[in-house]
């Protein structure tokens, strides 16, 4: 197993990047190989620091980054040598089985959909992110950013992404799915979540519990929350910032702590024919190290086919 | 001035509504009256039982309610005696100059569409909410329920909405609108709010400050926050789960504090002819209080001539 991370990406890259790296490579077994994609140059200082011997990484070079204001695909295009093109590429040609970046999040997006493309029947692939329950264990919030405009059976699909996705990674089997939406009876809402709840509740595919609410996020009514990428995009950067709040007033709190996105090492691109994971900007070494054990559990498993089988 | 008051609304009522009016009249001068519509036969035990002397108020005696559950628009058309419906006729009949209830939040926004309906040039009123800000005051979010799907006039009408509301209740001059959106840049976004951006920005009736994202809610970038009643209400609902978390955990601290919606008196209706206020379903005392004093503010300020002005 070969797992693919950028090295440039990230607002603390390299430094944080290698040192994940170094982290997670003493938790992974002698066939898990971390294949590291950036400049050589900036990484066996790194490593050097650390005695760490660079033999055990596979080091890709290259010295071309794309940044974070960069526009997505006018990056992908021009910059072929780039970590996060370069990823893409090895992950398209097999050399590697996963691609992880902490970099720019359309990049990665547009990379993924024109590499390794869209799983056949997938209409659009969703960015996924997991949200700490108040009772202990997680749940899983898509679309939180892929496609700000949805339609219903992409809704739809989001739910049959999500439920394998917390049954082979989370090991949450059945999983409840709910439809976010602003009231709990079926004709609530938008013209969007009415028209997806009529198509969630009538197919087999997946085990829809029906509306939820903004306020049931944290609650257990649901283990996959499924909403447009606009929303979650919403939910998650509010959630995020009532968590930092909580920091900075330096209230601890077991359930609180779980809302660190270092623990969960990113979100990965749902319906796409290869593991992609995007990492926060901000990813320190816990993070990178996550998000590589993160790309291990979705190559172990065979989830993408998985997916496949899903949308045969 | 008359202050209408539904006695009936809200999970407490007639009990908190009763005792809210008591508490609301401690603060209230001699001419700013309130008019409670309701069962006298329930009321007048309760007025006793605190011994308040009834002919302080103005009773409106019904004994016809609409429930939480039911149907907004065959509720006020079928019950034309219920609480909400009376105090929407007196309302339109200049029996009172403001009319506020906790209960059947849809039916309060029918009905104020169908008596006083909207400001000429307002193509849909809004339901707008306080939120608190980390470092103190509070900003405005609308539309946080009454329209689900909108369109980009609309949500520039809300800003306008915003603007004057945040002028005229709580002192904030030249109020900064921000767009809620998926990203800072101008051209992110969904169609929606993408469109609402350029006609935002070309407009000199508000001071728009570009895109905000679900993070800074609770920061100074924006006094008034516009956005569809579809995701004003799913982030509103999650906010308030948010300090319902903090409140279980045992954690005090003034910010959060300033999330109970008790202090804020309810939610108005913004951009129809007469101030209307639709109160939280679990209305305390403390809550109906501060909805009559809201209410009288409404009226004090001539907020209504302030929106037709500016829509004529």
């Amino acid at each position: 197993m070969k797992i693919g991370l950028d090295i440039m990406g990230g607002d603390y890259a390299p430094k944080a990047t290698v040192l994940g790296a170094i982290e997670a490579y003493k938790q992974l077994k002698e066939d898990q190989k971390l294949v590291l994609i950036g400049d050589r140059t900036l990484i066996d200082p790194i490593l050097k620091d650390n005695n760490f011997n660079p033999d055990l990484f596979q080091i890709i070079h290259t010295t071309e980054v794309i940044g974070m204001g960069e526009h997505p695909t006018k990056a992908i295009v021009q910059k072929p040598n780039s970590s996060i093109s370069l990823g893409f590429t090895l992950l398209k040609d097999g050399e590697i089985d996963s691609f992880a970046s902490a970099g720019n999040t359309g990049a990665m997006l547009v990379g993924a959909m024109f590499s390794v493309k869209t799983v056949p029947g997938v209409i659009r692939p969703a960015i996924a992110s997991i949200v700490p329950k108040a009772k202990g264990g997680c749940g899983i919030l898509l679309d939180v950013g892929a496609n700000a405009d949805c339609k219903p059976d992409t809704l739809l699909q989001f739910g049959i992404l999500g439920s394998i996705y917390a049954e082979h990674i989370y090991n949450i089997a059945n999983a409840k799915v709910g439809l976010m939406n602003i009231g709990e009876e079926e004709e609530k809402g938008n013209l969007l979540t009415q028209a997806s709840y009529t198509l969630m509740k009538e197919t087999e595919l997946i085990n829809f519990i029906g509306n939820i609410e903004g306020r049931d996020l944290f609650n257990d009514k649901a283990d996959v929350i499924v909403c447009d990428g606009f929303t979650g995009n919403v939910v998650l950067k509010l959630a995020e910032s009532f968590y930092v709040l909580t920091l900075k007033k330096g209230m601890k709190d077991e359930f609180f702590d779980r809302f660190n996105y270092e623990q969960y090492g990113g979100s990965p691109i749902l319906g796409v024919n290869a593991p992609v994971i995007i990492g926060h900007g901000i990813s320190s070494p816990e993070a990178i190290k996550n998000m590589a054990l993160l790309s291990r559990d979705m190559i172990e498993t065979k989830i993408i086919d998985k997916f496949k089988i899903a949308f045969n």
